[in-house]
């Protein structure tokens, strides 16, 4: 019915996720109506970020160089390194603006199911890096795996002289007590705070 | 906070209709993921569709030669042309598998709002291939420009010595009459028909 070319840009958009094939189309049809720099610089921009992001030496955020602005900072909290599953957790929490100390990126998280084992994992990085760290907060989603990795862990890190916290189970904010699923309520009942 | 390859794709994607900041940062950080030999085939595909696709010297349909596929197939029926506001009107109707005339493909509708006069439509080209035509069936939406359209294009084609029709109005599949506007209601009860 198309062109064979606006069937493989249409095919193209279907590789994002949640697009399906109306929208793809909706898209691809965009694309002919805008300008030759526009598409190129689509184009450029796809192939650029695929081939100058890297995962940093260090931590496994993204970068362009060997090392991220984040390892490279040194106003940054040096002695307390927040571990993470993937570096879109690291953006999600430096948006909070809130955390200023180091990150570790795992790439993955323990599952037994999908057959990821520690060995998977960006961990020996992290062993290497402990010296003069003071805290490792544990900061993987409270899901089976989440949890499962912060365990494993909690337990490899409790003989090297350091805090390892996890971070809070609870309700979010907004939530509605009502709604909210039992498991997240006993959560929030168990680390209840005075006020 | 991204490497400013990663903001520059994010901005890309923002180019797409409906895709906010967040669903543009998905789709960004999915990009690599992928490998290097999907990003080039999404990038080729953006381009290539750019760059190959022209509208058809005949009816203005999407086509990669000169004259479209719609228009080279001998076995359409040539008597009858069916007038559209985009090429992506052809595609809608083309899924139908119901219509097996020609088309004209208008590339816009008359607007005194974005001040689209009929000299800015893909008019001349239609008055030019009327000859052994019997049928113009007018398939703009039933917008106040899709309307005004119709009645201008009814006005201009009425001495030719062909039939000019307009696509049905009424209430759409699957919709329901309580909940349908009123102009489609009256529309609906206008042109009922006898069972």
């Amino acid at each position: 019915m198309y062109p064979k070319s606006i069937e493989k840009l249409i095919e193209s958009f279907k590789m994002l996720p949640g697009v399906g094939n109306k929208s793809a189309e909706r898209y691809a049809l965009l694309m002919l109506e805008k300008s030759e720099e526009e598409i190129e610089s689509f184009a450029n921009a796809l192939i650029s970020a695929k081939q100058n992001v890297k995962p940093c030496k260090i931590c496994g955020n993204y970068t362009e160089n060997d090392i991220c602005d984040i390892c490279n900072d040194n106003s940054r909290d040096k002695e307390t390194i927040c571990v993470v599953q993937s570096a879109k957790d690291v953006i999600a929490m430096e948006k909070t603006k809130e955390y200023h100390g180091m990150y570790h990126v795992l790439n993955g998280l323990i599952s037994s199911v999908k057959g990821i084992m520690p060995q998977d994992l960006n961990l020996d990085t992290l062993y290497n890096r402990l010296d003069n760290v003071k805290e490792v907060i544990i900061a993987t989603s409270p899901t089976l795996e989440g949890e499962t990795t912060a365990m494993y862990l909690a337990n490899v890190l409790k003989n090297k002289n350091l805090k390892v916290t996890r971070i809070a189970h609870g309700l979010q904010m907004g939530s509605h007590v009502d709604y909210v699923d039992e498991l997240s309520l006993i959560k929030a009942m168990e680390n209840r705070k005075e006020l």
